[in-house]
């Protein structure tokens, strides 16, 4: 196997110039001289980390003071029950919730324990194939807020227009595809994401969060899944995932300066996905494309082949030529090429190139 | 700076070959052609790292069946909250905690927002130099459960019986001495600790409990504050920090293969604490051990000087010879020498040789 065609659906590829750096940190941080996973978190070389990674998201996000940047561990799962415990516990009002996927789902049974929670559209009798338009989603003008989740990693959708009213806040999980494209923060009231798609290793997740919400928080929620405690301590209240974090720096810097910006991420994220679909379209009846077109993730591009046996034969000859983390979710089976930021154009041009081969040995 | 010479409280000391074998990984696990920073979490290889992670601490603590072993994120502060959620939650009785310094002081915090806490014995007064005797427990024998930390990072003392009674639920906070000597699992029921001392990166904690606590769990707690969710999961409920628990499998190899089991690490901790608390009694006037002498640490050595200009120059002189991470907690202040697992004996001999030097020169 190969890391540079690594297609998992995370943890998946990085850049390679970031693993070298990675790599280096371990054996000895230049200019301090020890081990990055033997240096202090109150260090003031770890500080300058925390305050580089942030200055940096804001920068390709172009976030507003509004909005408070967080490092903080537990995945997007531990988001799943934070947000609720801030927004929904308490409040007297129920949150919309919608149901596109895999992960949303999951997200919406954490959210049950702490308050009501409306699902305003639920895809699943469909087969999370496809998603809402705007105008089929009838949104509470008054709901605490409302969640969803911007890329559905296992089904291979994403959202291209922002769901809701901007007078409800703006709740999304964008774990799969943050940093690809440039979005509107200020239409954003919570944005989380954990590293292992775009940003960074398993183990750290960012959440950017509209401090006025902060504002009226119910009491009596533990410390560390209180986000006024991280906010006040800047991501350090506890020892965060130092290494983890330093990575997400790397790639952020990455972004900035390798590949100019979120603009041209999203251009050069457009044209491996182009390529990719290319593909599935000029084999619909092998590549079966699990997403309707106009949902299709540049991220994720998952789709079946007419039956298992030939699923495991494209698995087993893509294995031979050094592409790995092809096989679909354990929840959908089939195929899933996940093409992250980090994924070279020339990988997906080699993985086009194989399908291309299977299918002339398949027609 | 130098890796050897480091001697902070945490993210500490890593053994050398650990940091060689991390840094390889980074850039491709040996007999998968990947980088672990790529690799999925539900990969059969992460599946094998997992399993023989467990295993080795099985092994390393003489385990007994009775217990499992989970590997979670959120470090031991998510513990202060995911313990009374089990075990204080609806239980109709009250927890009892020892307040012996800095961390256990916080973890009471948190406990109270779950129910009632009985604080049995309070060391804040007297400065936390001293841990309570047995005798003096009056510990009560319908209580939820007993909560103490075993070694007082900060402070620098260190339990050196077992509070309690056998017949309470028994809940222990290892974070700094974690697999630093043999102990009774036995009479344990649940241990926790975070890896960023003796066991491997921040980012991960290693719970040790007793399943059948499990029992009688109550309803509606958040499935990632569930340790029965992590069990079912085999640690990988959501996606695990990978990176980390790769390093503590690393460690628990060096523990088994290079150390020798706990008995040997244990013994060779021993020297290295009694050669630096010589030390101190040589120049009783000059460091004045925080510790009462019956309590003190085989961690952590935590003394002051007479004056904060002395300390400062100690520090200075310190760093210039390669030492780094002697700068006390910033709650206590003074000096501190961690000295965990990975700390080689010579390096402490080192801080020994500069200690009788600087006080030859400020006697």
């Amino acid at each position: 196997m190969k890391n540079e065609l690594n297609f998992s659906g995370g943890p998946g590829i990085l850049p390679a110039e970031v693993l070298t750096q990675a790599q280096q940190a371990i054996g000895e941080v230049p200019q301090v001289g020890l081990s990055i996973l033997g240096i202090s978190h109150r260090s003031d070389w770890f500080a300058q980390v925390v305050a580089e990674a942030e200055a940096n998201i804001r920068t390709l996000l172009r976030l507003p003071d509004s909005h408070a940047v967080l490092f903080l561990q537990g995945g997007a799962t531990l988001q799943w029950t934070m947000i609720p415990m801030l927004l929904l516990r308490g409040s007297g009002k129920s949150a919309d919730y919608l149901s596109t996927g895999y992960w949303s789902a999951k997200a919406i049974a954490e959210a049950t324990l702490e308050g009501p929670v409306r699902v305003v559209w639920d895809g699943q009798a469909q087969g999370y194939h496809r998603l809402p338009r705007a105008t089929e989603l009838a949104c509470s003008p008054d709901a605490a807020y409302l969640h969803y989740v911007s890329n559905e990693t296992v089904e291979g959708t994403q959202f291209h227009e922002l769901p809701g009213h901007d007078s409800v806040p703006r709740v999304c999980d964008m774990s799969s595809d943050f940093l690809s494209r440039p979005v509107d923060m200020d239409r954003y009231d919570i944005l989380y994401a954990h590293a292992q798609k775009n940003l960074g290793p398993a183990g750290v997740t960012v959440v950017i969060i509209r401090k006025s919400l902060l504002d009226h928080a119910p009491a009596g929620i533990p410390a560390l899944l209180d986000y006024r405690t991280h906010l006040k301590a800047g991501s350090i209240y506890n020892t965060p995932p130092v290494f983890a974090i330093y990575v997400v720096l790397l790639v952020t810097r990455w972004l900035l300066r390798e590949v100019g910006g979120l603009e041209a991420m999203a251009a050069i994220n457009q044209r491996k996905a182009d390529a990719l679909y290319a593909v599935l379209d000029e084999y619909p009846e092998l590549y079966r494309g699990w997403a309707a077109r106009e949902d299709r993730s540049l991220m994720n591009v998952a789709f079946k082949l007419p039956t298992p046996e030939l699923e495991r034969e494209f698995l087993r000859r893509s294995e031979l030529e050094g592409f790995s983390g092809l096989a679909g979710h354990r929840s959908l089976g089939g195929i899933r090429a996940s093409i992250y930021n980090a994924m070279p154009l020339a990988s997906v041009e080699a993985l086009c190139g194989f399908m291309r081969g299977f299918a002339a040995g398949n027609g």
